[in-house]
């Protein structure tokens, strides 16, 4: 599981990098805490830590589930895909909110593949 | 672990599907990104997304070691209670938050049960 | 794993105490579901509550990834300051949101030392 371990963690490094980037936005911006309005440019940074935090939710257990049931290797790649994913979206968002939508389907798609994985996984063990 | 892995997913996906009511609540009611006020309707399926996030983050990892300590089905089985709860509690707070109460006590406590249950499985190994 | 999982049933009630003084705290300040602002006393206590969200989706990941390449009850002592710079930062937060630094070093910290264990862990594996 050592590859899945390592994903993980990127995953959630990642998400802290962003998080990291809110605090950064609230004092460039000048929105103190504990709102998380005022600016529409912190609000960009806030709605990617917001949603990345959303979707980690889901990966992370979906990731360890369907590992259980495939090639380790061949999950943390669907996994990697996410990082990718969420790379591009936090890019998007921050300069233009509306063009989000391929960094997001680039991070939501993995997670889906990963849900449907352990699906299969399950029922191919009750089939057996 | 199948069942618990089965009914881990399924919360995911029930989380997924409301995810995706928020983006088409978003459209209907023209909320654009970043924000996630301006319409009450709207606030709601967020909402409902935003405290299905907010228990899943408690419910997967106490059905996870609850499920080390005592039978997996048996557990799996208060994990689908947290299922039922859910819908109920999306399907009554988007016609009137004021009635969401039955729904998320039926969330809520699977959850509680399963925080005790983990607890008291450490404490029974740790007294054998 | 007895100690990984006490810690993380101990940092879920945690969190479950904060979202039950969330629920006190709309009575008491009048802010009605589904808004969230509204009363700045009321928006302290919910940002503890999703701050503290924010951090346990790594938090707990991290917890047990670590504890998987190290010593498991060290590993569960680095946890438990995590819980007591949650209760600093909540304490901290509600009285005055300015004053919340010392609480969100010693929540952050363990969860970055838990990380970078964790990514040791793995290369360490891989290098034997």
């Amino acid at each position: 599981m050592n590859w899945i371990s390592l994903v993980s963690l990127l995953a959630i490094a990642q998400y802290l990098c962003f998080a990291f980037c809110v605090a950064m936005a609230r004092g460039r911006y000048g929105v103190k805490a504990p709102a998380t309005v005022g600016d529409e440019r912190f609000e960009r940074y806030y709605r990617v830590q917001m949603n990345t935090l959303e979707l980690l939710a889901a990966f992370l257990p979906t990731l360890w589930i369907a590992a259980q049931y495939w090639n380790a290797v061949a999950i943390a790649a669907i996994g990697a895909v996410y990082l990718v994913g969420r790379l591009l979206y936090f890019r998007a968002y921050v300069r233009d909110p509306g063009s989000r939508e391929i960094g997001f389907v680039l991070s939501l798609t993995p997670i889906a593949l990963l849900l449907v994985a352990g699906l299969i996984g399950i029922a191919m063990v009750w089939m057996r």
